[in-house]
């Protein structure tokens, strides 16, 4: 509720709609009690996560909600919610996690995909859904203004080897046609990253190497790796969205602290705002 | 050259041998000149490099050397004359990298393996070369005063899983049997490096949760991602040891400085010092 109060104050959120047990929810949620809509569904019981999720889930479907963050609810039942056939907010593209951090000595903002979703790049060799992943990547980045953002296909190094069967995917998946961005890989961490470091290794320019504003990894692992590396070990801070339903949708985790949500929720707000205008302009690559 | 000088100005090399077109070696080599045995094998040719990979290798297998530095030479050449079936220092056991770092705000190294060299954690479901993998890894943390150390088999959560098969994998092998150390997993990074994410998430404690030393990561991209967050946005220091040949060898990268060097020739010699005394005595977990 902390961070919504604070989404509320900064003016990125109107109104806020909660859903589930009111009666448990803190005395802040009444701070600001205009920008408060609540729905009760009675007393916590085993049903009501899931009636919380429909009822959720049914304001963003018609149309009353421009984003969904889940609160203190089973993720199993909330995603389950979100994806119903009949009811749901799906869209037919692959959902996946977009992270978004600022990182030292960098002057840019660098997205990271999927750390938290997808437990590989092509599940099941699907090229559908990695085209989909990256491709969410490239919404977010281009939602925060990067008309064509630069996109790295992380791996240990460069060769793609029958060895590492991810490279060979990732190969392939740079050797599309690509709207509104530029998509390399494989390619490694600090070519990715540093101009310095692909000058130091005698790597070739590119418009990718050294300069790469979202990174895709091969394995929810790696990706997960290196969010907490940063968040953790760095304290980075970061926003995270959702995308591939109607709306884009906040996953909250039990770690995360109240900036984290804030960031998330500006990131939605720019998110949906960018997609509203897009119909009325489009600016890509040159 | 300049790390080589440094590693025998602290005493830590008491002769370094060199092989090669000793006319390319920079003057710096000739500053301590009783510390240096030069071998000159001519001018550089195509020939020169494999001529001398094998005459270094030949100089362990001797016994004249107790380890064994890669220079400026092709990898792959080097390897080849070191895992020789006839004239090589293979032992059987699968190669591997051991990285040591110290991370800000952790009292402890941190060893993480394979950021470098196997491309996964069970190649072809090859339960033995896992087992050497982690069992390297724990050698070089004993050799550094870690009598039993604390394992963690790296995943992005703790929760095994069909859909991600290393996760499979890695409870397999945090159910065998192992000396001289404690090995659990799947852990997420989090969980594994700090006693307060465990307590934040209510996991319940266990001798590796949040007292990891040994980090094992299940693909080589993952890895790769840790150790080049870790030196190349945090600029931490880090020594580099392979680990299966009869003496821990150093596979220097292009991108290396100087103190990496450095530090990797002091690893392999705390190693080989520990494996020389432990034929007199073991000490194990409790």
């Amino acid at each position: 509720m902390d961070a919504v109060n604070m989404a509320v104050e900064e003016g990125i959120v109107h109104t806020a709609w909660l859903f589930g047990d009111l009666r448990s929810l803190p005395e802040s949620c009444r701070r600001y009690p205009d920008s408060y809509r609540q729905t009760d569904l009675g007393a916590a019981s085993s049903s009501l996560e899931k009636e919380a999720a429909r009822e959720a889930v049914a304001s963003v479907a018609r149309g009353d909600c421009q984003m969904l963050m889940k609160g203190r609810i089973n993720t199993a039942v909330f995603v389950k919610a979100m994806l119903n056939k009949r009811s749901g907010i799906g869209t037919g593209r692959r959902l996946s996690l977009v992270s978004i951090f600022e990182l030292p000595d960098l002057d840019r903002l660098i997205f990271l995909t999927d750390p938290g979703i997808n437990p590989e790049l092509f599940p099941g060799d699907d090229a559908k859904a990695s085209v989909d992943i990256v491709s969410n990547a490239i919404g977010v980045a281009r939602s925060m203004g990067i008309a064509c953002p630069r996109v790295a296909l992380l791996e240990a190094n460069e060769v793609p080897s029958r060895s590492i069967p991810t490279t060979l995917y990732e190969s392939k998946l740079s050797h599309m046609t690509w709207e509104n961005a530029v998509v390399d890989g494989p390619v490694s961490y600090d070519l990715a990253l540093y101009e310095e470091a692909a000058k130091k290794k005698g790597v070739k320019p590119s418009p990718v190497i050294g300069k790469a504003d979202i990174l895709v990894v091969p394995h929810i692992s790696g990706g997960n790796f290196l969010y907490k590396a940063w968040t953790k070990t760095m304290a980075a801070e970061v926003a995270n969205v959702v995308i591939g339903a109607s709306v884009p949708v906040i996953l909250t985790s039990r770690s995360d602290g109240d900036m984290v949500k804030f960031l998330s929720m500006c990131a939605c707000v720019l998110y949906s705002q960018h997609f509203a205008a897009q119909s009325r302009s489009s600016i890509g690559c040159r």
